[in-house]
């Protein structure tokens, strides 16, 4: 199970989903639309679970979260608060001779040049000293131009001046300009958090990596609401004190060093490290969430932000990065101190006061923010569950996230084989996201179902009539047992919530 | 529970929503934004109630269904192509003394006069002969201009020319152009549908009467291929045909008559009035999930359009409407004969084959489309479920959709009954969605319970710890009932997933 032995590639998986119906590329007919995918009939079973388990994990079994869904077209008041409007600009470079768009700091990245200042002087000094030119024909390139990420669109019909809304380029937004409307009609208390999972845009200059990045994306975000005077007083800390985590700070990394160290939880906030205990809390919690769905904790570390990386919002930031075996590590979620920030500027940009009472005094709490990227999930579990073996290729999904959970087969399509399993389907359908296939050999339906990742199939022959088994076939193992009928579902329904 | 009896006004719904943390007009610390909303913590419960209970009605429990999530950001061709870049448009009026915009066709509505041509020529002379001017300050009126009311945005960081982009207006067209992706990884024939949820946005001149006239919504769409040869051979038509609906038809309305008709799902087949089994067959399937979510069939009506108000794709269309106290029958899904359409146009602008082989044939489908507006369903849910009774309002929800399945209470904070109660609810909150409440007077939370449609609430009281049984008091009849712990779970579970 080491990454050495796997070594599939991005193409591989791309062409997985595209065949087996997991995504689509929008509008392909039309040539298709760079950095935007549709879900395909495998890949909507895939989001919902893990949009349902992440719901459950983090809003349904707390009582201390409150779920949200914020419309996607916002007033543009909320991103001149938020800094968006000013700050959330990439930079901007064009080829003289063949016309290429680039990001400037892609440019310099990939040439091994550390942008510490994302500023448009910074970007333009860096770019003139190491003398940057187009990588696709060496023409020279034009000033770098500042180009805002947020897509925008005119509300209403008014001509001029029409009135620009912006989709959101994040969830978070949503939250805090509701957190009034939360505290009152809930009657929230601190400590609290709000929960959203949603569509949000970015106009990306460039797109790539299949699922990686994207222009619009689902993102799953929490505001934990806490009272600065209590970050190191989390009633949960227990429970997680001991967690061993990959950490990668932002001290080792300006020594230049790349790798990771297992440290505890506990001793990470002892030492500064982590800036308090809610922040290591959520650091913690949404790493056990990530194992949960399929996740290897070797193939998982925990990077802090170092300074120049910092957005202007946070106080420190860490990413939770995965290994992906063709890209290296790349972020899949970050957990942010976000301070009192969004609330302090929605405050004096609305004039409405957004202070909650805590301990009798008024206060405008700190957020810590796990903000989680959906697509990119998707993608590290796929690229987790992806295995090669040396007769078949199968994906190794958690049986809680897998589109279906059952596939039922009669073994030949006669002697009433047939109709007996579809009888035993369509009693396993009720309870169980469950096929049914009589297709081809059983070789081949075998192979489609390992293909997409169904943990059981169930087989029906010539002894189910005779005596009530069944064959259970473990997609992982191949081991096969028979099984009384009547045991089915009760095998089922352990081996989908099996714990870790 | 006749209408007339409760006679709920739709201010009353926005105020039980806003205060109970439903719906919250979005950005509203900012003024907020006209057509759209944020769902709060109970409106999210009810939102992915009713969108799960769909999908596992029409997708899941189904074998000829895929489900699908296409992108909201959609290439401009496919909107080219469906005819909505040409069509998809009102006709504006601005007032020349006030300044105020309206849609013509509501302006002349509003008057009484019927608009048979919307065309601008028809418009113009309707609004010329009835001598329309300003209902607000009766200033004179501007000429009409089309206004498209679909979004767009520029795609990527180029200044000219921008390539512009559409949010889709609808879902449907995502299923269309990825109509062979489908057909090629599912290997699905002939009839099978395509099933989809998601946002869609509609620049709407006026949005209006809360969650009933949006700019952003979610609709719930299935597109259902048919051989066209077969439109009357549905396979599930002997399920439905003696269904009682409540038909409008066109030649009726055509006759002045506004009453509709009962009549079974047969005889309108028979009689020609539905033009074929599948659409029928889906008019009565969407009718029944409706009931299923809690809408009384006296309340649900289904109309035919008229020949004027046919959509440019459609050959027959029914809306199913509801009753709406405050409002008269308005639309809350529509099901149209859309016939061959869209994948012919999208065929021949794109130049991809979009037929499939059936019978050995090559045909190019039919489409047979319920689809339905989650917000209109959900205001009509609301509007159904308020119920006001001389010593309380409550909200008579369904279980099976309501937010929160359960609700449990202390008698009284002390004696260790909080303890015991809050045990007990984290038990039931594992299988439950469930809140603990200890604030205030037992009969406070008996109101609150029931203003936000708790269907059962369960008190722990003295009694309790001595011999285990616990007070269980249902929502809608206020009965209460002593029942064993250990009986809970099993009583709400049957309570939940009762019939009808």
């Amino acid at each position: 199970m080491g990454r050495a032995q796997k070594m599939v590639t991005l193409d591989e998986i791309t062409e997985l989903c595209t065949r087996r119906g997991f995504f689509y590329q929008t509008g392909k007919i039309y040539g298709g639309l760079s950095g935007f995918y549709d879900y395909g009939p495998l890949g909507v079973d895939l989001m919902k679970n893990i949009l349902d388990d992440w719901w459950w994990y983090f809003v349904e079994r707390r009582d201390d979260i409150y779920g949200l869904s914020g419309s996607i077209i916002t007033h543009p008041k909320v991103w001149e608060a938020s800094g968006h409007v000013e700050s959330f600009i990439d930079y901007i470079v064009v080829c003289q001779k063949c016309g290429t768009e680039y990001r400037a700091d892609h440019l310099l990245e990939d040439l091994g040049v550390k942008v510490e200042q994302y500023t448009l002087e910074g970007i333009k000094t860096l770019l003139r000293s190491h003398n940057v030119r187009c990588p696709a024909c060496g023409g020279e390139l034009s000033e770098p131009r500042a180009f805002n990420l947020m897509f925008s669109t005119n509300l209403g019909p008014k001509k001029s001046p029409p009135f620009i809304v912006y989709l959101r380029p994040e969830t978070a937004q949503l939250i805090f300009v509701n957190f009034k409307n939360v505290v009152f009609s809930m009657g929230a208390t601190l400590p609290f958090g709000i929960a959203q999972y949603g569509k949000a845009f970015r106009n990306e200059i460039s797109p790539r990596n299949f699922l990686f990045r994207l222009r619009e994306f689902i993102q799953m975000e929490i505001e934990y609401f806490v009272n600065p005077k209590k970050l190191n007083d989390c009633p949960y800390f227990d429970e997680i004190k001991d967690i061993e985590i990959n950490l990668l700070s932002a001290e080792d990394q300006e020594k230049g060093l790349e790798q990771a160290r297992k440290i505890k939880v506990e001793d990470a906030v002892t030492s500064g490290l982590i800036g308090s205990e809610w922040h290591a809390y959520w650091i913690a919690e949404s790493l056990r969430w990530l194992w949960r769905i399929g996740l290897s904790p070797q193939n998982l570390r925990v990077r802090e932000h170092i300074k120049s990386e910092l957005a202007h919002y946070a106080q420190q930031t860490f990413d939770v990065e995965y290994y992906f075996p063709y890209m290296g590590w790349k972020e899949i979620e970050g957990i942010s101190n976000r301070t009192d920030f969004d609330l302090r500027r929605h405050q004096e940009h609305s004039g409405e006061p957004l202070h909650i009472v805590d301990d009798g005094e008024k206060v405008i709490p700190y957020v810590i923010e796990p903000s989680f990227g959906l697509e990119r999930i998707i993608l590290a579990v796929l690229t987790e569950a992806y295995t090669i073996e040396e007769k078949r290729t199968y994906l190794r999904l958690k049986p809680r996230i897998a589109p279906f959970k059952v596939a039922v087969f009669p073994l030949v399509k006669r002697d009433g084989l047939d109709t007996l399993a579809r009888k035993i389907y369509n009693e396993l359908r009720d309870r169980f996201r469950a096929y049914y296939d009589e297709d081809g050999s059983i070789g081949k339906r075998y192979a489609k179902a390992d293909e997409i990742g169904v943990p059981f199939c169930v087989t029906v022959d010539g002894q189910t009539a005779t005596d009530g088994t069944v064959t259970v076939r473990y997609r992982d193992t191949r081991q096969q047992v028979r099984v009384p009928r009547e045991h089915l579902a009760e095998l089922l329904h352990n081996g989908i919530e099996e714990k870790s």
